[in-house]
């Protein structure tokens, strides 16, 4: 890797998984260009760079291409720990897996509001209340289990880890594109966790109109 | 762990991801039990013990719940590495990328694949072509660059990796569930890789009827 070939992240940041790789990114420190195209909104230029329409896109200075923002996240946190800082997923065992299933709740979240939003891009005549109503119930129910786990400032161990990075993401995709869905004053502790983290660098760098 | 109490696992064998867990136990020789719940046809038995409304979900012996397949195939891996097998997934470096990059591929078809059934479950009147439509293409893109990278038996290496069993999960379902969906002829390679592994002992110990 030079400073003169970056990584490059392709996707917009109200894509909730794109600002997860994000933040990551500004947490451990690696430099990278931001490629803001919308999968909806540019298909022209976006298709010759990557014609399989996902967001995000990692690509390294080799020029690999990575998908699925989970395994960009395991490919950052092993090039995080090949620079000596510990990965905001540990590595095996049973920290490895709290930390996953936390994660794996801020998922289930994410994705059901990615499919409200979804819904909400259909011509209005074409809306099925009940599917909505589904994920929302979906959505609500893994805000609760999440916000049952978090007791102090962080989900897992009294550190930052991938657990609260991908919740806060999702909370934040929420509280932008869909305000209406989420109930103020339900969740105090993960309210508490995403202005906090909202307020720091690493996710100030990243801000979701961008 | 007990034989008394071994692992068990929530979830239809149509789902493509619980599928691609059940076929990863098998390689793997880990004992579990099927609860074949459906989350839409079973809702008054799948919400007491799953009120997450998400498959799979793996019970393990002590009675932790995990979430995620990605996750549930993360922690098998690291079992069976405790038990001295070859992890499906290797644990690091460019091959672990490579078959993890393999996955994504197939990871975007099978959603893709699930989202136009989803459409389907959908009252007639209700079904947007052209969302079905955008789906179908980025299936049949992610389908094609499978295709193009698979040389020989296997995606990676020349040997068994998740790449191939999260590929032809992902092709039983488009077959079994979406068979108008299936191009017949256009993916020789991958047909013959489907054909070959769904004869195999892990394969046929988890039928899509299940």
């Amino acid at each position: 890797m030079t400073d003169s070939t970056p990584h490059q992240l392709l996707g917009l940041y109200d894509s909730p998984f794109v600002r997860r790789v994000a933040v990551t990114m500004k947490v451990y420190g690696i430099a990278f260009e931001h490629v803001s195209l919308s999968v909806f909104r540019h298909m022209d230029a976006m298709r010759p760079l990557n014609p399989l329409f996902k967001v995000p896109m990692l690509t390294l200075p080799s020029g690999e291409k990575l998908y699925e923002s989970a395994y960009l996240l395991d490919y950052l946190d092993e090039l995080a720990a090949e620079r000596g800082l510990s990965p905001l997923t540990p590595r095996s065992g049973a920290e490895r897996r709290q930390v996953q299933q936390l994660m794996a709740l801020a998922i289930v979240a994410t994705e059901k509001a990615v499919a409200i939003a979804y819904e909400h891009k259909r011509p209005a005549e074409l809306h099925w209340a009940d599917w909505t109503s589904r994920l929302r119930n979906q959505m609500r129910q893994a805000f609760t289990m999440l916000e049952e786990r978090l007791d102090g400032n962080f989900l897992v161990g009294g550190r930052l880890t991938q657990a609260d990075i991908t919740t806060v993401a999702g909370i934040g995709f929420v509280r932008y594109i869909l305000p209406h869905e989420w109930p103020a004053g339900a969740y105090p502790a993960l309210e508490r966790l995403a202005d906090r983290l909202e307020a720091s660098a690493a996710f100030t760098a990243v801000p979701l109109d961008e």
